[in-house]
């Protein structure tokens, strides 16, 4: 299997792209990488790497304008390593594409170069919450802000068929993110949002509270992308907060092993980046900060997707024909 | 001065609250409390606590009907120790009000009880997010759902007063909750949020990610309802999951104290209840769990909100007149 890497998205890159890139080969021996970036600035990189044919390039030069607009800012960049990398998956020439380029860019070249699946009025960014107890797809995280009713139960959906496939869940349990637990609570479009999924065929458990998400409430947390974007953020932020924090104070006891494995849960790296769910393809956006772990997730979600047939599954699920 | 504590509104009621009380008048020998709720529960641990005359008690034998929507809810329930309390209130028998009942039914009966400051629109709840390096006042916290730009710009307005009355901060700086920096993010109601805050007279310093929070980025914190309760209820939970977590994992070791410390940061008994910010009136809603030291400091909250004449201060605005 062919997986397009964007060698230029991290804030380390193109490094820990490389070193992600290798230890996802590693652990899949199926596996070749096509990093997309400067020709002039990977090849010494990837010649050194030793990792033979199951690492090219394919050169693009260009950069993301990241100040414009990023709609006419990948519009102006058909050079660019995320362009280039999704045109290879629309031409055939790879299965998925992968990145950690800024999340805004790469979701208007994937709509632009990939396209909705139809029946799919919005793809949707699902973005994996470690919780105490397991994984909780939060969908969406920021691709749409302002969200009707019909938009947020296709999240619903999508994030069902995700879990299903990447994460084996059977019946993803399904909750609606709002501000108390009754069916009157909230707007009127999250009212209406319950009703719909109480009516629809997904396994709906009901509104989940902010209190509860950190207790795996559900595995599937719907929400728009105002919300989902806004609570992602401050679930990282205060998660490294806290063990810088509890750091100072505990690692002059030498502690540091207690407090790695209390924050495991909170680790983004072991989920691999955020699926942009609905679009005809697979497209895996990864966090700027990522870790070559981090990279080498994402590479591995991006495989599990492939190797799933997600996006069939998403195209012949009935409520999308 | 007298204010009056609903005896009835802790999960632990009515011990919280007389230990509440009792701390108070400990710190603030200028006060007197008058708590409302059932007599014959009430008398007898009163007399134990050897206050004297410093409590007074009056009869509330109903209760607030919680599965029921609070405005009729309360309505029904004029002897309840919520309304009673907000009528001593409102007939000048008592100068604040303070409360650790249902949200729902403390702002509905505060609004329909106190009512509204002239130019008002809507009363918000200011709720205290402890960060790293002070507090932070999040407006609103779920006192209003669906808001449009003004209202926005009222919350922003009432939470500086609040910060400069009750928290002495000189010229708070005021953030807009949103998914990125630049003055063109969010939805129409956040940019045009964006910009009438921009003009205003107030110390807004833009936009404010879910990562700045933490941080102490500013020090009110502008958004809807429905953000401001499911962001409230997430760290609140979080908090103590991770304590936790890290209390299994270490005080074997016997860390306790250094834990301590640690989530003092995130201890909001320190900062007391929410006010619900543009009534005319002090009222004071604190969390159902409350120890008897966040009643205290709730207690605390509102005498501040009384000798700082926080309503009048809010009453004379030019902006709401």
């Amino acid at each position: 299997m062919r997986i397009v890497l964007d060698a230029m998205g991290t804030d380390n890159a193109p490094l820990s792209e490389l070193d992600g890139a290798l230890l996802a080969l590693e652990s899949d021996p199926d596996l070749h990488v096509i990093l997309t970036g400067d020709q002039d600035l990977l090849a010494p990189q990837v010649e050194e790497s030793g990792a033979g044919d199951r690492i090219r390039i394919v050169h693009a030069p260009q950069r993301v304008d990241g100040a414009e607009p990023p709609v006419s800012a990948v519009r102006r960049s058909p050079n660019s390593s995320i362009r280039v990398g999704l045109d290879m998956q629309r031409a055939g020439n790879a299965s998925a594409f992968v990145s950690a380029g800024s999340t805004g860019a790469v979701m208007a070249a994937s709509l632009l170069t990939l396209g909705r699946l139809r029946g799919v009025d919005r793809p949707a960014l699902g973005t994996i919450f470690p919780t105490g107890s397991g994984p909780t797809l939060v969908a969406d995280a920021g691709a749409n802000l302002d969200c009707k009713s019909q938009h947020l139960v296709q999240f619903a959906r999508l994030g069902t068929i995700y879990m299903q496939d990447i994460q084996g869940v059977r019946e993803p349990r399904v909750g609606l993110l709002n501000v108390g637990s009754e069916a009157a609570k909230g707007t009127e479009v999250l009212q209406e949002t319950y009703r719909a999924l109480a009516a629809s065929d997904l396994n709906f458990i009901g509104n989940v509270e902010g209190r509860d998400i950190v207790h795996h409430a559900c595995d599937v947390l719907v929400c728009d992308g105002l919300v989902g974007n806004i609570m992602l953020k401050f679930y990282e932020s205060l998660a490294q907060f806290l063990a810088r924090e509890l750091g100072t104070r505990l690692n002059p006891v030498g502690l540091d092993r207690e407090l790695e494995d209390a924050f495991r849960v909170f680790d983004y790296a072991e989920y691999g980046g955020a699926p942009l769910l609905g679009v005809n393809g697979v497209s895996v956006i990864c966090h700027g900060g990522s870790s070559p772990k981090a990279i080498s997730a994402g590479i591995g979600v991006a495989a599990r997707s492939v190797r799933s047939g997600m996006v069939a599954h998403i195209a012949r699920d009935p409520a999308f024909r």
